[in-house]
């Protein structure tokens, strides 16, 4: 018998998406960030749902306050990197029976402050008991058919380019859970990136408007992954020329003897924009991020899957990241 | 420190009501079945999401397909209760690593067999690792503003009506944890109620359609509950003058020393609607449901709260049924 954690978080997510099948009036199904259905000719509503679990998803250290809002950031995120701002969310929570009023108050807090950052209503939920912590959120939008960016359409000859630089995410995971280093004792970035992720909201919706992107993704599973999902859908070859690793990311590195490169590629929980761009648009993308957005390497046809140039040739950049079931 | 258990599930969804404040184009929030987010004059988005817990929500002999059949029945009934029709749904799964490949394509195929018989496509979703098998979903629909049938608009005079007989989920749930009957020898009905509950979508959906209802809710917490839920948001009194027993929970009642009517109003997880309805379209509303509208009483200012009239006066039926964390 295939065991959950044999099979993996994609395999069970295949086997959903085999049992589903499909419906006309589904515009966007499983494997986009977002799904988006029919309204009329022109309008598309969005949906999105993504579920935290507190023996899985909480590091040591983050409170059930900052826990709830990931909830949501994670949410957010995904509709982020759509173009697209959320209109109303529902939150479901699993709560186990030991758990304080205090504690509800805090988990309500987090999420109402994360909802209020992002400037939509939580407007209904469901609660119950449960064994282990879940916060599950929905979220609603609306979107015109042709301004939701998929991760289908990147074509040949367009930049790829990320809205961050990666590695603090998951520097800071290793530091909290290999050396042991407490919340207090990390370096400010890190823990940012750990306890108070960002989802990029403005960013996405300003990309979106300005109509430079072909495709886009979030980043939440892991650079490398986020490339590979893009390169997939789109049936493109990604090649990269720069990873975009972060300063305090390569110090770390350096200290404690990671390979920099692999903190940013193999990280996840990290809410960066993987977009590729048209080339002749590059500039107005770069604006309408405030210069935010970095090059990582082009859309090419010379092969498939996604590899990084060196001075020596290519080397292959694996399909590997953060997975469920198989961590 | 006041814990969860005693706490229950009303007073943490008021924590949560309360935390999340209101927004000017939330039409329903919290304490209704459905939320509603206005999208034009006329026009609203419903959202519904229910989670349904492996540790708390699955009886005994319930398989994996049942359980995520049931967990989407839930979702309907709630939408059946407004009067609207589901477009799509997400689902999000927490899931024990210990569950097999087959387990997966079990609950997949209960989500999609349960999605095909309302009629809708399950457009997206999550996939986590769980201590507690999770299924959460969220539904989203589209309504008319009027069209929606809210829990706050009973009128005193209107008559109080349900769309089936109580007590055989309630005496399938009794029958199997306390005497401990096996499910292929518990009486078929009883068995329906627990296994395969349905939920009255089309039934629903005509009642709404004729316009004789002022107020509506599902039953899934228990009819006593709901008539209360009705009572409290439509600020006004309900008479009940007839409890609404099947016959075989009336027959079980019997053989095992049970109160009947306890186990139709105290029982829960059963998915009737109880509505109220204009006394002069009340024809209307029974041939809408081909006959199978039940009057059990009527909506009064006589008194507050929800009465059983007996021939010797009234009795207090009192605000209490199957809630979470209490239980």
């Amino acid at each position: 018998m295939t065991s959950l954690r044999d099979l993996g978080e994609r395999r069970v997510i295949q086997i959903m998406e085999h049992s589903f099948g499909t419906d006309t009036r589904t515009i966007v199904g499983f494997g986009d960030d977002v799904a988006a259905v029919k309204l009329s000719d022109n309008k598309l509503a969005v949906l999105k749902t993504d579920m935290l679990v507190g023996s899985t998803d909480i590091p040591p250290g983050m409170s059930l306050k900052e826990a709830a809002r990931k909830a949501v950031v994670a949410n957010v995120s995904d509709l982020a990197a759509k173009g697209v701002r959320p209109i109303a969310g529902l939150v479901s929570l699993g709560l186990p029976s030991n758990l304080t009023k205090r504690d509800i108050q805090n988990i309500a807090a987090g999420l109402e402050g994360a909802a209020k950052e992002y400037r939509f209503p939580i407007v209904g939920g469901d609660t119950n008991e449960s064994r282990d912590l879940t916060v599950s959120i929905a979220l609603f939008a609306l979107a015109r058919r042709r301004q939701l960016v998929l991760r289908s359409s990147a074509k040949v000859g367009d930049i790829v380019a990320v809205t961050g630089e990666f590695g603090c995410a998951s520097a800071g995971l290793r530091a909290i859970l290999k050396q042991r280093i407490r919340r207090h004792s990390l370096p400010s970035k890190l823990a940012q990136a750990v306890y108070k992720p960002n989802a990029e909201l403005e960013l996405g919706i300003a990309l979106a408007k300005c109509k430079a992107l072909t495709a886009s993704i979030d980043s939440s599973d892991g650079l490398a992954l986020s490339l590979h999902e893009l390169s997939q859908a789109s049936d493109v070859g990604i090649e990269v020329t720069h990873v975009p690793v972060s300063k305090t990311a390569r110090k770390y590195a350096m200290r404690y003897g990671y390979e920099a490169n692999d903190l940013a590629l193999y990280g996840g929980e990290e809410y960066h924009l993987v977009v590729t761009v048209k080339p002749n648009k590059f500039n107005i993308a770069r604006r309408a991020t405030h210069g935010k957005l970095i090059t990582i390497g082009s859309v090419t046809s010379k092969f498939h899957g996604v590899r990084l140039r060196k001075v020596e040739g290519y080397s292959e950049i694996p399909m590997k990241g953060w997975e469920h079931f198989k961590s």
